[in-house]
């Protein structure tokens, strides 16, 4: 989806909530059935409740990989179940050297046609820069996340008097364009959302950790959403698990909507 | 596989090469059919006529991932051709949030059952935590990598006057033990790998980039190993292609053999 499309789909809906399908195939429903097809149908279910408020889906790839050869059958199935005017994201945090990154960027870019899939930096321009090489395309680069371990060393100083996370926006900032690349900061982040919004105004950022990780979303509204929209923003477990009863579809519904409201009020 | 098996398995074979498994569906020798079959079957040869040159083979999740779900099923059946004897590696660079890296544990460390997993740091320690909690299971986690983009971050000297890479692995090196971590180091940045080692005598080294990416056995030898052995050395490319014809097989097991001959000389 190109950049020009998902601005329109955000401004025209006042809406820029993206769910996380962290689907688990313990945690589903009591009346579904504990099996990649119980997944699949779990996930029907939650996609089709939610639609009319959200933009985007982003797919937790651990929970399905997990299941071996069947999750991945079920990750091609959802995928198919999202209609296109939502944006899908692979959260895979992949990178590594050039030609094996080349290869994942063919696999959830290319062969499984997200438009979008989550790179982990450390290993620097070889391993980010496959993913930016597909028209419509998006690297979403981990920026500040949302996590107590962002601490470890995200929030490392540099000599250079930088925190690691600006340093590795700063240079993929350069290595990319804002119609390919964007950003994971986390909700959780606020005290360096604003600064990072007035240092990176173009680019969108997407931002997990509302919800049950306890990120605001007014101060993620207030610091980081811009004319265009700018921010995906993120809710997994408080969406897809609001119940685990048969109402959960409705549950999960009501729970974006909620969002969705609030969200709107910012335009 | 624990410390002690590995380090026995090194020690009396004199050898600590590891063979990386980055088996490219389209680089197959022209008398493999191109399809997961082939691939299967190629990495049979390939185990088959190195298995007595090496300790451990390493699979690059990303050549196989690329396939969906029948690449999937290619690993789990070319890990089974991996006989007990010899240290496997998901060669798969993950690290997420807390629940999520426990769940690519659980994927690569319970369920597929390889003795290791190659962990991206940088969203810090409850990242890595999770694939720290298997007796006998090991996280490989990226140290000083063997690519140009080490430069780009790894490589960014930190207020305390440390490399990036220096503090990753100081603090990674006390959240585990050197019963469950290694890391990666690049055979590439053998000017870093002495002074590493220094500063960690007791863990094992996993060391990508001699062969094709140009690193220097003899230097990683001198520098990097130690009385348990201390390293697991990977060659990919330059002995899985090492011809495409017919002999590939034969061809691989030569170079294996040369790699293993050249390495016993420092033991």
């Amino acid at each position: 989806m190109t950049r020009a499309a998902l601005v329109q789909q955000i401004i025209s809906k006042k809406n820029m909530l993206c769910i996380g399908l962290d689907s688990d195939i313990e945690k589903l429903p009591a009346h579904f059935p504990q099996n990649p097809d119980g997944l699949l149908q779990f996930n029907k279910s939650i996609i089709e409740s939610t639609l009319d408020f959200c933009v985007s889906y982003k797919i937790n790839l651990a929970f399905y990989e997990r299941l071996g050869k069947v999750g991945f059958e079920v990750v091609e199935e959802t995928l198919k179940l999202v209609p296109d005017t939502h944006f899908t994201i692979a959260d895979a945090k992949r990178g590594d050297i050039g030609n094996t990154s080349s290869y994942y960027a063919d696999a959830y870019l290319n062969r499984m046609n997200f438009d979008s899939i989550t790179v982990a930096p450390y290993m620097g321009r070889d391993s980010v820069e496959p993913f930016l090489q597909f028209d419509g395309k998006w690297a979403i680069i981990l920026g500040l996340t949302s996590n107590a371990g962002a601490q470890n060393f995200e929030l490392q100083k540099l000599q250079n008097g930088k925190f690691l996370f600006e340093e590795v926006m700063t240079q993929c900032a350069e290595w990319g364009s804002v119609e390919n690349t964007m950003f994971v900061f986390g909700a959780t982040q606020t005290e360096f959302l604003k600064n990072a919004r007035s240092q990176f105004p173009n680019h969108f950022f997407l931002v997990p950790g509302v919800g049950s990780q306890g990120g605001s979303l007014g101060d993620v509204m207030r610091f980081g959403k811009t004319d265009f929209g700018g921010l995906l923003i993120n809710a997994s477990r408080s969406i897809i698990y609001a119940s685990n009863k048969t109402d959960f579809a409705e549950a999960a519904s009501r729970e974006a909507q909620a969002l969705a409201k609030e969200m709107s009020t910012y335009f």
